[in-house]
């Protein structure tokens, strides 16, 4: 039996269907508690387009001290449509993420790809393509060109965007990877395009270096174009891929349609104090308030939560209910199932899975 | 019968199987001008690894004085391993092709995509997928992040990339186009990342003011990460894709894997006064000196050479000649025939089926 851990969580559903599956993830975490015996405290803030509503900002003053204290922080999604295209102001939903991620300088976002073997009829890419598939993305957060100096000159007629990398940047994110592939299949993938730009010189340079502390790991590397390619062609050479905050978006939106489904897939954001979980799917405001929605990218999210505190015992447990239910075909809706659940359903049966041990 | 042409052409052959590919795109040349009686001055000059073993520079002031003096430029493939990672040097094959953009201004990368029916088994992505796939991508080819200032500072522990754009270089492009579009299905549409860089948000506001005078056109807009994914999710919907330097490097090598093979994909590159045409491939380096290169991508890059030309009937004689090839499997190895051609073979099953009118 895990020793009782006491852990402060703090709960940002945000938007569109980002309340109903952080009730769905919540579940999961009371069952663990209720199972382990733990004690979970878990306190609510605000973000996104739902705190611009409710205090006129999307990344209010509290939500961030809240931030601050906890052990974790577990988010829901964040973005709707009616700010759309509000390219020039402070007040879009997304810059409560952005604000987020700066605030508490998560600068390593990991996104697990795996390919569920029942699921691959909704994949894009061949079966036999898609065997194996299970790697995982670290991208850089907190830097580079998205984070760089940027404005106009010439009356606005000349756009720039600065992309900036230090040694430091990319070496605290490089130890993480390194780490990871350690526990897992020990291949190491830099995605850069060192062929072209100083600051993939400097990546290159940098990962070279940390690598030789890893004399296990098989390092290698790719330039962005051919990764962005080797991502459709073959998939399953990947294990651990490292890369920049641009490259990084780029690669895992591509790789996050490869399992068939967005609804599957959880993500975890790494600072030097403070670790953020979250679905991948984005809020889908089309969905929002049917319970249609898939809950197991918040669940599994929950599972990289307890993995991050080193409660592996308990990661284990949720991974397998969230396991459990997709071999029986327990699914919702989204993934094409002829009898489906709803969001609230899978998150009850999750519960019993996991508190009742079935 | 069309009207007799005289054009200079200036033939870069390069490096790995680029010499051997070239050679089977000039027997279509010569069997355009023998069934139409045109009269084309094939010029040669030196590029890449092969200029710098004979001429010590990548890029010879011979070879630009050539081209700029052509009214097109035919290019096999640059490239050599053995100058892999030398990122420091001046004398890398790439800095040819760079120099050769740069020079002559080839601001405009052009690179149709078009699925074989009798292919798509070669294809990573689902048959279903991939039916009616037929898009181009427009890449702007002189600006952006890869030609930007670029350094090191502190002790070259931090490094910088500077991506610029100018209304102008934006516009000439974004015409370009449009205009394609008008001769196609009517579609375009924009990647960039406004939502988080300027230069994306200088792109869209330019594209907007020149989409006014293509009424007939739908212009839609598509973040780079979402393109990606879209790309492996539904590449039919798309029509005409204008995008940035970087952003099309990597879209249009994660295009380039959808149809099966590289081998069949031609490319074009724009400039005010120069044109450049070449296979996508690349030199290829295991393949070369065995003829077994698959020639149909350099063939089909001289079809989009006689339509820049405006000599239509000529490219669809050229274009009628590859689909033969290709539906009755008449193919080089790397399309995985049982019975196969070599490259020589099909460069002169190519000037029969054009000379003869097979
Ligand atoms: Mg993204
Ligand atoms: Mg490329």
């Amino acid at each position: 039996m895990p020793v009782k851990q006491l852990k402060n969580i703090t709960i940002l559903p945000g938007d569109g269907i980002g309340p109903e599956v952080i009730a769905q993830a919540e579940k999961s975490i009371q069952a663990i508690a209720y199972r382990y015996n733990h004690d979970f405290s878990l306190d609510y803030a605000f973000i996104g387009a739902h705190a611009i509503e409710e205090t006129g900002s999307p990344f209010p003053e509290e939500t961030l001290r809240k931030c601050r204290k906890a052990d974790a922080i577990l988010l829901g999604a964040i973005g709707d449509p009616k700010y759309d295209e509000k390219f020039e102001s402070d007040l879009r939903p997304e810059q409560g993420l952005l604000a987020l991620r700066k605030q508490l300088q998560l600068y390593a976002n990991i996104r697990p790809i795996k390919v569920y073997d029942n699921l691959t009829h909704l994949s894009p890419l061949k079966e036999k393509r898609i065997k194996n598939v299970n790697f995982v993305i670290y991208r850089e957060l907190t830097g580079g060109i998205y984070y760089g100096k940027k404005g106009r000159y010439e009356n606005g007629k000349i756009a720039y965007d600065h992309c900036v990398y230090s040694e430091s940047e990319i070496k605290r994110i490089a130890i993480l990877a390194f780490e990871a592939a350690m526990d897992r299949r020990k291949k190491l993938c830099l995605v850069d395009k060192a062929n072209v730009l100083e600051t993939s010189r400097l990546w290159r340079s940098v990962v070279k270096e940390v690598a030789k502390k890893y004399p296990d790991v098989e390092t290698s590397f790719l330039y962005i174009d051919n990764a962005a390619m080797q991502m459709m062609n073959s998939p399953a050479q990947f294990d651990i891929i490292l890369t920049t905050n641009l490259f990084g978006d780029i690669l895992s939106d591509e790789a996050s349609i490869i399992p068939g489904s967005l609804g599957l897939l959880p993500s975890a954001s790494i600072g030097r104090n403070s670790c953020l979980f979250e679905p991948v799917h984005g809020s889908f405001p089309q969905a929002a308030g049917k319970d249609i929605a898939n809950p197991m990218g918040a669940i599994l999210s929950v599972a990289m939560m307890f993995r991050h505190f080193e409660m592996e015992q308990e990661a284990l447990e949720v991974e397998r209910a969230v396991d459990l239910c997709m071999k029986e075909g327990i699914m919702t809706k989204d993934l094409e199932v002829e009898v489906h659940y709803s969001c609230s359903q899978l998150g009850d049966l999750i519960y019993s899975i996991i508190a009742e041990d079935l």
